[in-house]
């Protein structure tokens, strides 16, 4: 029997099927990146079926040597893809039969393509998921550092990018350790629904055999077997949810990206990126673009673009499987790539980041105070709305004789309200800062707090890991 | 003090904002359904002020009977909404002078208008999330109760809209089952991240009052308090998350969808829709078209149109809160109608279904068994490929003389391999369906199985609530 | 004859449809929108009638006069909508039953909903890209004033958001007119495909009577009749594409938002946006917040999700004709009203713009003039990648030395390559700008031409409105 | 000089670029494709360079003999491209270096990497769109050939996938025919901002050389050159604007592809697609699969989400160039290649299709006559309305009574309306079809026209390219 012909599964057909249609149709050129999970799967498949007697002890082990050997063939760069077998499962099947001859027919026993290919992409999902918490769990490492380092030096907050109050640069960071967090959080929830063993699930209806699914389960290391076999072959929840996951990661780095580009004007000057990760310009000599933020957060439309096509391709599509689904592999691998790459990239963008302290400090103009005068009228009496009024005025006054708050005198402050002291004067940055002391706030001492509680949360991925 | 100019907070500029800009920049027309939400984020502030001696206990006796009144005016229609003071926020505040005079001015000492939304966000979106845990049980708890009534209807299953193998109505219909559990198990996941306090996180930079946050979060139900001020009033991940996992649930229902909608077809006709979610035509007067799950699919772009707008909202913005935020609000609003009607609307026309079982026993064709007699030669010895190519040849050679497997006599299958005795024609569809009893398959007691399974979940739901 | 139950149109069905269905079939909420399209389409068709002597004359009259009273009724607002009759088609018909009695019954000879509300929609959208083009000419106008006034003003030009080259603020302007320009152009481009008059097409076949399509495309102004009766009630394409012309302009307004929020910064400070687009904050007195220019960039979200939503609405949908089509109004209306607030709100940010000149010119480093440098080298001879190679490590030794490229003295630049005479001294902001005289340039020159050119173009606007 | 050292262009940075950030900048994975371009674009630059004597004659030949080689290294596969070039233009670059020395310097005088990039874009999306505009007018012939072949087919159409009122299978396949003329429309429209050269606005400011831009616009077929320097370096509308063309038309291909799947299943059985475009299973011995018409279906998920990623590039990126917009490329790429391919398959798969005329006639109910026994009515005197009424009783009684609207007798219609005479029993398939002759309706006739107006403008598309 040959085993193209074989290979390509069309019995009954009588024409043959065209290069176009064989090329729009071939999964190969990306699904190659499937081998292992193939293989390690189809190693668990034949076990379970010689235990339970499906097939025969000697035919298993055949399958396995032959399974070993091209896993060998394919790692060592040595295996002869063929895109007119149209995807990693044939060209492994076809290659099977090269080897061990007709017992490689034997490993399709109890199994469809369908839930062979959802458990590849499980398997392979499972991976990217550990790969991207790791990625996540180092960044946040990476920032509990930046954020301990520099505990002493001051910037201004923003709201509506127009400075606000002051806080530390470090609360400033922790607000990212927060996101990343969360990230990781979803990954993780996302993990417990990917984890789960859709083999045996046939076509759609199950199977005939007495295959025993928890045992490929077990081999495999899910959590669970799937509960449903139409469901099982048609579902591709989980790779939306991960993309999902990853569209708000991504958003995440486009925000401290933006910040970063920003940061790094020549207006702002707060900090200048790493040379590793700057590019010149062909025709400005004196430029320093900070390209690989940039890039990063230019990327997020990548991203949010495999979800949203996926959620296209799921829409309005009837049970069970259909071809349509075939669409979710490079919509996934790349949104893995681009996202591990571009936390790697950000984060060593970070860690090389030169932090300008004193240009942070001198940028701060008086007016970012006012609240803390406000506050300090509202601790004399006043209620808030009053004393937001009252420095409303204070403040105009000011700008309008273009002077800083603190090149006020006393008497001028007192003309705004009787309530103001001399003490008024002393309100500094770093008091500013300190009196913030509520839970979460940017006092010195409960971003202290934050970074142990952080560092707490990271011994907890470490011990996980080990 | 103007009420009206102090709710402006336009203390410093002295020209005024347009009509114009004014409608650009109100939320009132959406936002005021956070009333509820808002007055109850006021209340538990006002008494943790009290508490904390922030303010003083008769101050607290006035706001909170203040706030009362208010939410009793518009409760009852009362309430004078105002759009020239553009948010819900603005509105009771500017009522709470009304009604209190200058004390209402001591609600918002230690609340910032960021935090502030941030609650009232939260606390929608955890009422909504709710909402929608008890719709998607509803459902689900519906489709049980369908399943188990029909246990004994046998359809066509199909892998690319072709007739693959027969399977359980009820087997198809727990399919359905699994993704909605699953949409619980994204909506608990997600409540997990939006049951976190913000209040007390100021503008951005926490706060310089001994407030007592754990106390607010208390009273208001919280699981805990945000860790970090800045992330806790620039965070929207909550919003973007509960969208994705919508739109999931919407992708789910609009392929529930389409096949009503192909099942209601003339030449289908497995099914007729319930009057009551039908509709006639104005120039056909035969037609009865399923209008109601036609709009249901239609209105999943509705919801992924939502996601990808929050996603394009929060790209690349700067720490901290930014105006841009506010568009989280239609989006999320429209969203959680969008959904829980959905649901609704769905759920009905599921259980309006008069279900047509003799029609869709009589469109299998007799090749729907093929897998099975490819099986039949396995268990026989061939290898699955071997089997398969026999069957291919034999289903090609009734096809090519226009026959039915099953009128095909034990010779001419023999003429294709002598494997085949009799027994192959005892071959049935129920036959078919009780073989696939491997865990998770289409025979009636793995059916049964699942549905007992899923009634064990569905008293879980019922004891969590009550 | 009930007029209710004609107008439920539910002949046939025996069970009536419940409220909450109803209420998630309806589209009088946001259809009612499309009431005066809608009586002008009825108007024209039934003068067509009448015409062909499909209905008498007497009849047409009595339409005609019952229509004039309908428009006038809503428009007075004392029409009494009612959700039961679902549309704003069934509303108007039914009170032209109560109005005239049943001769209401023959508008809807030769009229099926399908071409109604293809009609409706196509003549609201025709009108809606009138406004939008009102509203882009308007814009342009404005910046073309803005840049002439400003003519004098350098400021520096961006790249990677680095200081790049000096540019004329007015050439920067400039830039915008362009973009805006494109948008002009596509939604006239689109106008084209929407200007096609549907009527007359039936409930999807065509029409049974001798209707003069012609006529009433005349009657209504529109450029053409469409060419087949399936698509021209399945045709959605001409909302699509407005909504994609829509989102390219608000991607415009986004990229000009966001440039006025980081040039309102207090670390740019290149402008100040007029008191009556700003806010201030609840708890910062001293904040003046680009909130209008925000929420313009935050909308352009909004408007991405439309056209995201339509797209998959359409995907995948057979003809002709199905329920899903209905989500087109929401997506419609809303972008229609994002994008023109948007624009005319930017466009009165930008108009309410101070601009500080001292401020641009004083924030460019010599540094800008690098490339000057290295283009008077080329003129000298170098080749311009010698030359770059030069300028750059000139700029290294003036930024390790801590100085500008303005006070390094003669000696120190002829150690970098004896080319450098003297006259390097001379390059001022003014001549690099001057020496850009390429065409499309930003020399002082060019850009008169530019703005020349486009006050052309505005003139053949208003010749083209008068 | 070494050149690699120059081809960084990292004159004034001290540390290097690691791998990792190689990788992630590098764009020559998929901007190779631009070579042709690149060269093509070079080419016509050093000719005008030379013209405008600033470089010398002899400078040009040798820059375009080395430009000549290189372009045959590609093309013949000897070319060695380097990744830590990072980009085609520099290996290019590099390239000229090796083979014609320091002269290669002299080809960047006068333009900068972004109007080069700007440049080579333009050309690509130019010839892409030809591409296009081919393939889908290949594609418009076909659906004529296919509609005039089959001009005596009837088939149910429908609404709401309910069968409504018969018409010819031709007119359906001209509503096609209507969709991809409005996608050549939209294609040519770009097509007119395409075809802009932007070549001469340096990096963003313009040039200090005496350039004509008027002259490499001539040489490269453009239709003008761009009017702002900046402008021309930082706009992507021309790729936004080819996606959302792109996303339309791949709508319109899934429509169709649903309909193909559809009508191909065992229920239906309208059509059966050629084996080239159709695949087995591996397990189900039966099946035929559409899976070129799925997959089409899928691809529409990719090209929607490239559009929603460039939309998502471009959000709020300030002016000009930044390296987010190095993400068109792979995005504009793959549209490209997605929609010539789905089109050519699809329209492959179109032409395979065996129609089963009989099998469409067989599967029509009575009912779809009912609106022509309206429309008798009509005729008769009844207005739309009350006709309508009363065939839907009529309908009901039918229906009820298990019997079709051609069974019943003269006496049964009588006792719904004393206007029924014995001629409404003969109404027929063919005669209601027939009826349909108002312009663009489905009456033979009419879809002739239609075939005729088609030819002509399909003639029309071949003088253009003739």
């Amino acid at each position: 029997m040959g085993v193209k012909k074989e290979a390509r599964l069309r019995g009954r057909f009588k024409e043959d099927i065209n290069e176009a249609v064989q090329h729009y149709l071939a999964s190969l050129p990306y699904d190659w990146r499937l081998h292992r999970h193939d293989i390690e799967g189809s190693l668990a498949h034949a076990e379970m079926l010689a235990r339970q007697k499906i097939i025969t002890r000697s035919d298993y082990t055949s399958i396995r040597d032959g399974l070993h050997s091209i896993m060998k063939e394919i790692e060592s760069g040595r295996f002869q893809f063929k895109l007119e077998l149209e995807d990693i499962h044939m060209n492994i099947e076809s290659r099977l039969f090269e080897l061990i001859g007709d017992t490689a027919g034997k490993l399709h026993t109890a199994r469809s393509r369908n839930d062979q290919v959802a458990l590849d992409m499980r398997l392979y999902a499972r991976r990217a998921a550990w790969k991207v918490l790791e990625a996540l769990q180092r960044f946040n490492s990476q920032l509990v550092d930046i954020a301990e380092k520099n505990i002493k030096v001051i910037m201004p907050g923003y709201t509506h990018l127009q400075q606000a109050q002051p806080v530390l640069f470090s609360h400033h960071v922790m607000a990212y350790f927060q996101m990343f967090s969360r990230d990781i959080q979803r990954f993780e929830s996302c993990l417990s629904r990917i984890n789960i063993m859709p083999l045996g699930s046939g076509a759609l209806a199950g199977l005939p055999y007495p295959v025993d699914r928890e045992f490929i389960a077990g081999k495999l290391g899910f959590d669970d077997i799937s509960a449903n076999s139409i469901d099982a072959v048609s579902d591709r929840d989980f790779i939306i949810e991960f993309e999902s996951a990853a569209a708000i990661a991504m958003m995440h780095l486009s925000r401290m990206a933006e910040e970063i580009i920003i940061w790094s004007t020549a207006e702002f000057g707060f900090i200048e990126v790493g040379d590793a990760y700057a590019t010149s310009s062909s025709i400005m000599p004196q430029k320093k673009n900070p390209d690989a933020a940039e890039l990063a957060r230019g990327k997020t439309g990548r991203v949010y673009g495999h979800l949203m096509a996926m959620l296209t391709v799921m829409k309005g599509l009837p049970l069970a499987y259909n071809r349509d689904l075939q669409e979710d592999k490079e919509s996934l691998f790349d949104t893995v790539d681009t996202l591990i790459s571009s936390l790697d990239i950000v984060s060593g963008i970070v860690s090389s980041i030169r932090i300008n302290a004193a240009r942070m400090k001198y940028s701060m103009q008086s007016y970012i105070l006012a609240t803390d005068m406000a506050d300090y009228l509202v601790k004399k009496g006043l209620s808030f709305r009053e004393a937001h009024d009252v420095v409303s005025r204070l403040v105009t006054y000011a700008v309008d004789n273009n002077r800083e708050l603190n090149e006020l005198d006393i008497r001028e402050y007192r003309g705004f309200s009787k309530l103001f002291d001399k003490d008024v004067l002393a309100i500094t940055l770093q008091k500013s800062v300190e009196a913030k002391s509520s839970q979460g706030g940017t006092a010195t001492v409960e971003v202290k707090k934050s970074i142990e509680r952080a560092r707490d949360v990271i011994r907890g991925y470490e011990k996980k890991q080990s």
